[in-house]
């Protein structure tokens, strides 16, 4: 029998790139996104699409984090567009207060409760935006916090959290998903949510900057004058 | 200025004499409450007069957990009644996998939202029904995972929690609460939601257990035969 993994899936490169590992490790995946009161659910459409691709199971949580304070679920704040520098300089004003350690701690729920041993994430650190909760010590932490505070984990078989793509570049990410045939078409990065990606917000730079580097075109439609 | 608290109120015993321990500390707190599919909505009807008693601010999270297994979100499995044996000795069916890890999530995430420096939880290790989201070891690993994890931890100032009830017997709960005169005939631990408290539930049991061990009547409405 297959090992249950549940995949935080939101729909973009990282995540679908890791759901694709989660079905080359051997696993049986049941995807987990959430609506947490983002500007816009492009993501979860494709995650939808993502899902469906694969013929996995996807369960969507319904979440309203929209009182915390960020650029992404507040409308009154704008997405950083063309920053300066270096992306991973400082935290950035996109970041959710504890948004990992809050979709980790329900799709964390989620496993015991189907009996699925292990959590993937697509966290990386290496051209991760700067957020605290994508950093490899806070995953350890977050597994030993797992070890003591769930039935599973006092039952000696905690929960583990699968980071696939931690130290590995978006160049990196792009070459493994094309290697394991993940639907990138399929995928949403942009943090816009516009018909065509913007090609000018963080994620779209790095999205833009893996393709380039990997020797990949990116499929996804861009705005007219992007240049790829 | 009154540091800032996020206290996680069900609007239980506990979390009640917990919200009143943090305003005795001299805190501002911000009450949360989650809507997470419970069989019933008297705790959160609690939790609302209580805030309104003090005049704090309370934030209810809607959360569908109702795909999780357990006895307290899902219709089809029955709540024990009158146990056997000591109430502490397994891991009962009503629990909720990771139930206090994903409100503490949320409670933390939010906390870093307001500039609050801490989180209460009226958690307690003694009477405690075997959940292992509510021992000490648990806490202190999840405030490592916080300092790791979040904008204010790697600052150098993570969000703290607070379990001020943790070593406190159910009667020393009652004790406490009673000192800090707070509102506990406003309060619903019963685990069905009948107009009045069933008396025989787990969490009843325990409830009346510490009011009688503490030598006080317990205000709430129970249901005829109810022995106090």
């Amino acid at each position: 029998m297959r090992p249950k993994a549940v995949v935080l899936l939101s729909g973009g490169l990282d995540s679908t790139t890791t759901l694709a590992q989660a079905i080359a490790d051997g696993c049986e995946p049941t995807a987990i996104s959430f609506r947490y009161g983002q500007k816009h659910t492009k993501e979860l459409v494709s995650a939808e699409n993502v899902c469906k691709h694969y013929g996995v199971a996807h369960v969507v949580i319904d979440l309203n984090l929209s009182s915390f304070r960020s650029a992404l679920t507040r409308k009154d704040i704008d997405v950083p567009m063309d920053r300066e520098g270096k992306l991973d300089e400082d935290i950035p004003i996109t970041y959710v207060p504890a948004r990992n350690i809050v979709f980790l701690s329900i799709a964390a729920g989620l496993a015991e409760s189907i009996d699925a041993d292990r959590v993937y994430i697509g966290a990386n650190a290496v051209d991760y935006s700067g957020y605290p909760d994508d950093r490899p010590d806070f995953f350890k932490a977050y597994e030993e916090m797992l070890a003591k505070g769930t039935k599973a984990g006092v039952e000696g078989h905690p929960v583990k959290i699968m980071t696939p793509l931690l130290h590995l570049s978006k160049a990196d990410i792009v070459r493994l998903g094309k290697e394991l045939k993940a639907p990138l078409e399929l995928t949403w990065s942009c943090y816009n949510g516009g018909e065509k990606a913007c090609g000018h917000c963080d994620s779209c730079r790095l999205r833009l900057e893996g393709f380039r580097q990997a020797g990949y075109k990116d499929e996804i439609p861009y705005e007219d004058g992007v240049v790829q």
